[in-house]
């Protein structure tokens, strides 16, 4: 997508460099970084400090970092050896060890001497195969928007989304966000009201940001305010990402998005939640069986942001004796979403619907 | 209630200093400090700047300040232009007009010689209804978590509130939070879920300072949150205050309000209402037809708060770029509110119910 009017991924492999440039997402929106990583040590870094986020890019620039690995190892034990100082960077991310695990599959039946070329290939096949899956995404969910579009006779189509299933969370298009861009592309006429997405703002920031960079027109608004729009008819559509699907249709993701559901069966409002396939977990029989993150309460006391001086900085928001709680997801049960949108097509959040997808569907590390 | 330890109220007349003492709302909770109104513009400045807020605490300086005007008036015209100037302070707070009109009417009929007297009891005598009504709105209100606690064996109490309808919005004891106050004076074991309540953070900074000045166990959450709590039986009750409720028992109050009340429909939990029966307005049939307020996009753009160097600060949350909404209020439906909490008892939130009310009614300004 465009950054600064450049398109481009989040991470890839810089030739003239010999270096993987990744975005430094721990500075945006306030500042657009590159991060040059030159050795596996500079990936687990990268990865630990959350200087990359959103489970496809962890997953694209671990496999990276097995390329840069492949400069410095001249035995399948000390490959291993990396392999396993990449993995413990971030253990609960599944696309790390996932994306890790298949550069050694590919490096293990392979002569040292042509491990360089074809980490470097892998690497570069995981992201496009990223890339591939979430413009289908994209396609298939701005077919859902032309149809609104068309409805409504081209006037604006409003769409609400919550937290950051953009392109800043993936190497390319993004899941949620890509509908929006491809729709955009098509010359619809599309307005999206982003949740600031507390407690770590990520609709505030990253989606803001890429909506801003890609020229889509949109407003930010509190998480508080998505009902009362809804109510008004001010909402089409929504469309959100997800961290995992089970078996039965249930979304987990970023807390506040059962909310939006709930407001959106409310008012009759379509509720569709964007996905690769490979995020739906057919061992989860149901979404409440998903054990969910309690992160730090400092997110929730502390906002980050820009002061008026120009610097990034944190303000507390509430007294130092008040102790807060920070769950991260929530989980929507199947009967609130409209639709999944994959890129095997769009279907029912229903474990028929899903099963069926898993009888067209091949994982690429199976 | 208790304020570093000290039983107060949000503003009363010191007999010592000759003025009228409030506390500064635009410093907490990070600084707890005193003004001293001596004049009618010194009111006129604090109800404007919003170092006064919430309707009865408003209204409760304004009568203040036609105490304070009838030391400097000896006719009723001079008198009539500083309760004009004093109504413009902040044109949409209904309190405000009624308070000072309440002091025109008992002063009109008096000789100049006794309205200082007259006007210093009637606001007393405002402060002090509004105090009653609070208190009782709490007794009711206790007795429905007295009923919770009894079901729960004795187990702690979990209540979650939205935005700040607590004592610092009244003259004492709040509304919402006057039941929570009262069961705990009873002794029930409760523990609070505190909305942050973005935009403006009421919950965060106003709520939280308040039950930590009680001693009130409470935690502050995401607005997002609420509904994943309320889907693992973590909350026992909602409790909100409201701006006004319509004839049918549709209920206005802070953004999100509607979010909650969903989810706790939606999982079954009891969500109350509490308000003085002076914010029924029966002149409105549907609270849809209640026009909301815009409010300026900078609430949702920057987040106020405390810098690490001790200095209260503002931190710009999004891109340069992005634009924001900020509906200040939403309207939570009657059919979502399980009972109206009010100082004539407990109601359903319906047009029967309250007509009910409005025949053992009488407004103190009729």
């Amino acid at each position: 997508m465009l950054l600064d009017g450049i398109k481009t991924r989040t991470v890839f492999f810089d030739e003239n460099r010999s270096c993987v440039r990744m975005l430094d997402q721990t500075r945006l929106p306030f500042a657009i970084e590159w991060l040059d990583l030159k050795s596996p040590m500079d990936v687990v870094t990268a990865i630990a400090s959350m200087q990359v986020r959103g489970a496809p890019a962890i997953g694209a620039v671990a496999a990276y970092g097995m390329a840069l690995a492949c400069e410095q190892s001249d035995s399948i034990e000390s490959l291993k050896q990396t392999a396993e100082t990449l993995k413990a960077a971030r253990p609960t991310a599944v696309n790390l060890a996932w994306a890790v695990d298949r550069q050694l599959g590919v490096l293990e039946r392979a002569p040292v001497a042509q491990w360089q070329a074809l980490a470097l290939a892998e690497a570069n096949a995981i992201c496009d195969e990223d890339v591939a899956a979430c413009e289908t995404i994209g396609e298939f969910g701005a077919d859902l928007i032309a149809a609104i579009a068309q409805r409504k006779n081209g006037q604006t189509v409003n769409i609400l989304t919550h937290c950051n299933a953009g392109w800043l969370a993936t190497v390319d298009w993004g899941t949620a966000l890509a509908p929006i861009y491809k729709a955009a592309e098509r010359g619809i006429d599309v307005h999206v009201w982003v949740d600031e997405t507390r407690p770590r703002n990520q609709g505030a920031s990253l989606t803001a940001l890429e909506l801003s960079e890609q020229g889509i027109a949109h407003t930010l608004i509190a998480d508080n305010s998505g009902g009362h729009l809804m109510q008004h008819g001010k909402v089409d559509c929504c469309i959100v990402g997800t961290d995992r699907t089970s078996a039965n249709g249930d979304v987990c993701n970023k807390i506040g998005t059962y909310l939006k559901a709930l407001a959106a069966h409310d008012n009759h409002v379509p509720f569709y939640v964007a996905l690769p396939t490979s995020t739906i977990d057919f061992s989860i029989q149901s979404g409440f069986d998903t054990p969910i993150e309690e992160r730090s309460e400092d997110e929730v006391l502390y906002v980050n942001g820009l002061t008026d001086e120009g610097d990034i900085a944190r303000v507390r928001i509430a007294p130092s004796s008040t102790p807060a709680a920070n769950p991260a997801f929530d989980v929507t049960p199947a009967r609130l979403v409209s639709g999944l949108i994959t890129e095997k097509g769009v279907v029912d959040a229903t474990r028929t619907a899903l099963t069926g997808l898993q009888n067209q569907y091949h994982r690429v590390d199976q």
